[in-house]
C-alpha cells in the first residue's frame, strides 16, 4: 500500500511530502496515526547528528493510532485496538539479549530514523512485537511522549532503582526531564529540578519537585555539594560535569539520559572524592519495560505538557524546537 | 615518645631522616614496624599530586608490625600481635556512613599524607580501630600490599560484584592491577589483562589471566569491542576511554581504580550506544571489607610480587618507582 508521510530528503532539510509503498507481513501490523511527537531526538536524526540517518528521513518515534489491519500471524492485536509505537521497531529475538527480555540491547535491532520510516505520517506498518496496546485512560496527545522519551527516562530510573525518600536531581527540565520529575516524586523520592529556566519553576513544584535549583548560578550549584543519591542529567547542553558530580553523595550516581554533542569530561579524581560515585549511561528501555511504565503512567496520572499542532505545521514546530520555543513536548495531530 | 622516620620536607624533595613527639592515646596502639611498602600513592603524596599533602610528610599507608603497647582502652588487640595498617586512621564513629560501616566515605575521616605521618619509621602509633590483626599465614613482607593496593581493588570488585563466569578486563598491571587479576581469577571470571608491556604476558597468565590483549596496538583493542562485563582501570596513565568503553557489553562497567592526572573524557554516546554502560570510581574500602580482604587472601593465597629493599635505599626505590623500574610492587625492610 502507499503511505503518506512528511520527510526530510538530506541533512538538516526542511520536511516535505513523500509517499512510499509497503506492505503489512505475517508478523505486522497497519497502524492509522493520530498524533505523533517531534522530540530532540527527531532533530538529531534530520540533522544526522550521529550519523546514520537514512534518508527520505520520515520523523516520528512516539506514535499513537487505531490498529486498520493485522498480519495473518499476528496474534496479541486486533483491528480497531488503540495502540503506540516507539523508536525501536525490530529486533532478533534471538541473541542473548532479546532472550533475556533485555530487546533494546539486541545489536540487530531496527529503529526509527536509521532502518525505517517514522511515525510522521498517515499510516505506519510496524513489527507488532513493538506496537503496544494503550489504557484507555492514556489515549490522549499529553500520553504520546511517554513511548520513547518517558521509556528512556522510566529505563534510566529503573536501573539505579532509587529508594523511596532519596535525595534526588533533575538537570534540564524539558521533554525528558518534566517526565523524570513526576516519575521520581510518585516513587517516593525528594526531587530537585536543576534548570536555567527560573519561569518553569512553579509549573516543576506543581509536577512533583519539592525544590528548586538555578543551573546558571554556580555558587547555588556549589551549595548542593554532596547531597545526591542520584542525579538525572536530561539536557542536551554541555553541562558542568564537575559541579554535578561533586553534587552526588559519596556513593551517587550521575545518569545521562540526554546527549550532549560535546564530551563529558571531569578530573577522575571526583569518582573517588572519598566516595565511590558512578556516572551511568541509558538507552531507551525493553519491551516489559514499556508495558510497566504504561500501567505506571496510568495509575500515577504521569503525562507531558503538550503543545499540539496540525500536520501542516511540521516544520513550524521544527523551528520552534531549534529556537528553544517548546518548553516540554510537541505533538502533531495527523487527523 | 619519639619515633623515627623518612620524611619529605616539601613537595617532590628527597626523603630524609626524621623524628617527631607522639605518645599512645587511649584508643591508640605503639607498633613496631617490620614492613612498609611504597606506592604511586605515596610518590603522589611526596609531589603533593592531590594538592592536600602536609609537610614534612612521612610516606607509607601499608605497614605491617608488631604492637609495643596498647591504649588503657584498647581492648581486642594486644602486645604481641601482628598487625597491619593501612591509609585510612581515624573516622567519626557518628556520621550516616561511619554508622552503616562505611567509614571509608566519612568526611572527618583521617588518612596517611594529608592528616597523619605514615609506615616509613621505626614505630607508628594508630587509632586501634585502623589496626587489623594479619592472619599467621599472611606475615610476610608479599602481603604488605594488600593493606591499601589490595584493599583499593578488592572494594571496587565488590561493589559490582561480578559473576562467576563474567568476562572482565584488567588495564594496567602494576601494583593494583596484579592483584587485581588475582583476585578476579579466584572469583571465578574469566580474566583479560591489557598491557603494554608484552614482557608481563608469562607472569600475568601464571597469576590467573586468561588472556593477555597488548594495549599498545589500537587494533587489537578494537577487536575487544562489546565483550566484557567489566573492565577494571588500574593505570595512573591515561587511557585511550572510548576505546575501552566500546569494550564494555551493553550493560558493562568501567571501573576506575587507578587515577590518572588528566582528565577523564568520552562522547556521551558510548554510554548509551545500544547500551546502558557505566563508569565507576572507588577509594580505599571499609574496615569490614579489610577482613574480608585478609580472609579471602589468606584461603586463596593472594598476595603480590614483590621487590624488598633495606630502609637506606627508600630514595633509591622512590627514583626506580619514578623511572618504571618497579613492575609491580616496592617494599622497604624497616627491621
Amino acid at each position: 500500500m502507499r503511505i503518506n508521510a512528511w520527510a526530510a530528503r538530506k541533512p538538516g532539510a526542511e520536511l516535505e511530502r513523500f509517499s512510499y509503498e509497503k506492505e503489512v507481513g505475517r508478523l505486522d501490523v497497519l497502524i492509522a496515526t493520530k498524533y505523533c511527537s517531534l522530540t530532540r531526538g527527531d532533530l538529531g536524526f534530520i540533522d544526522n547528528f550521529w550519523g546514520d540517518s537514512k534518508y527520505p528521513l520520515v520523523p516520528g518515534c512516539e506514535t499513537f493510532g487505531v490498529i486498520e489491519k493485522t498480519g495473518i500471524m499476528v496474534e496479541d492485536l486486533r483491528v480497531g485496538d488503540y495502540v503506540g509505537v516507539g523508536y525501536q521497531v525490530f529486533s532478533c529475538f534471538q541473541c542473548e539479549y532479546c532472550k533475556i527480555g533485555k530487546e533494546q540491547f539486541c545489536q540487530k535491532q531496527k529503529v526509527i530514523g536509521v532502518n525505517e520510516y517514522g511515525g510522521l505520517a498517515n499510516h505506519i506498518i510496524v513489527d507488532s512485537h513493538f506496537v503496544f496496546k494503550i489504557p484507555p485512560k492514556l489515549r490522549k496527545l499529553d500520553y504520546v511522549p511517554l513511548l520513547c522519551s518517558g521509556l528512556t527516562v522510566f529505563s534510566a530510573i529503573k536501573k539505579v532503582n532509587p529508594k523511596v525518600g532519596m535525595k534526588v536531581g533533575v538537570v534540564g527540565v524539558g521533554n525528558l526531564g518534566h517526565l523524570a520529575v513526576q516519575m521520581l516524586d510518585k516513587m517516593g523520592c525528594q526531587v530537585t529540578a536543576f534548570s536555567h529556566s527560573k519561569e518553569k519553576e512553579a509549573t516543576l513544584k506543581k509536577l512533583g519537585a519539592r525544590y528548586f535549583v538555578n543551573s546558571i548560578d554556580k555558587e547555588e550549584l556549589e551549595r548542593e555539594a554532596r547531597k545526591y543519591d542520584l542525579i538525572f542529567s536530561t539536557s542536551t547542553a554541555p553541562l558542568d560535569w564537575p559541579v554535578y558530580l561533586k553534587a552526588l553523595k559519596p556513593q551517587g550516581n550521575l545518569c545521562i539520559i540526554g546527549l550532549p554533542a560535546e564530551e563529558i569530561s571531569f578530573p577522575a579524581v571526583l569518582l573517588a572524592d572519598y566516595a565511590q560515585r558512578g556516572i551511568l549511561g541509558s538507552y531507551i528501555g525493553s519491551r516489559a519495560e514499556m508495558r510497566e511504565l504504561l500501567d505506571f503512567a496510568a495509575r500515577h496520572n504521569i503525562k507531558a505538557i503538550v503543545q499540539a499542532f496540525p500536520g501542516e505545521e511540521t516544520n513550524n514546530v521544527v523551528s520552534k524546537m531549534r529556537n528553544q520555543e517548546i518548553p516540554f513536548s510537541a505533538v502533531i495531530k495527523l487527523k
